[in-house]
């Protein structure tokens, strides 16, 4: 057994549960915040058969992988308009952190 | 030194806290959220000492394992009539999921 | 890679936040209760390189290490005037339970 803690975006978070329910692997959730990003995040804890790491690590990876979103101009309602970009803007979202961590006893009570 | 990771159903979390400070073992509680049961659950993280792996596990056995319950109807009151079951349900509740890991290093400062 | 859990007091969360940004260590931080003391505090789970398991360790130390505080009278409003203290009192504040993990793999999607 392993246990792979993985830190994911919010807006990630629902996407990687259902595709885990789907796939019938069991996920623990914890609400979590970020050191440098200041938004919020979602930890998932997922104890797993050895030989499944591999096909978890495959849905994180599918469902919360870094990627660059075109994100709709805000108009500058009471905001700075110097700071006002008229035009879509790529900008990152995703991205998550993973931790595969060995595990000495598992049991279901 | 073992960290023992127990995920608890909410009901079950109360009882579990006591008999941990009755038998002064230290838990740290996070408030976690399931895949499969959309309920809440609660996370115990609890550091302990090799020798005393097994009475703790002892532990959230005897507050959390799973059982049948009788739950009383509950009046359709704007509800499915179709559904309504006019006596006591016997229904499971409770359950444990229990990760020992390994620890290299554990300090108090 | 190690996992650094550091269970620490509220009052020094902020504290432990900042030092860490300020040397570019990334953390994901869990709101946490305690099992003996009622009152809340903060987890911050850390995934650092071997070599840098001590220097984080120190952080923690430094931040968030148990030390007695003097803390003002408060006037016995509807409390109780016979256990009433006159002058500051010094009470024990801060605290870590640190905890490092093996870890046996890494990612970043
Ligand atoms: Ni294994
Ligand atoms: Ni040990
Ligand atoms: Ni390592």
């Amino acid at each position: 057994m392993k246990m792979i803690i993985a830190i994911v975006q919010d807006q990630d978070a629902n996407r990687l549960s259902q595709t885990l329910v789907k796939n019938k692997i069991q996920a623990t959730k914890l609400s979590t915040t970020g050191g440098f990003l200041r938004s919020g995040n979602t930890t998932f804890m997922i104890g797993t058969e050895d030989e499944k790491v591999d096909s978890v690590l495959e849905i994180v990876k599918n469902s919360c992988k870094s990627r660059q979103q075109l994100v709709a101009p805000v108009s500058p309602m009471g905001g700075n308009a110097d700071s006002y970009v008229p035009y879509p803007v790529e900008v990152e979202v995703g991205g998550a952190t993973v931790f595969v961590l060995p595990i000495e006893q598992f049991h279901h009570f």
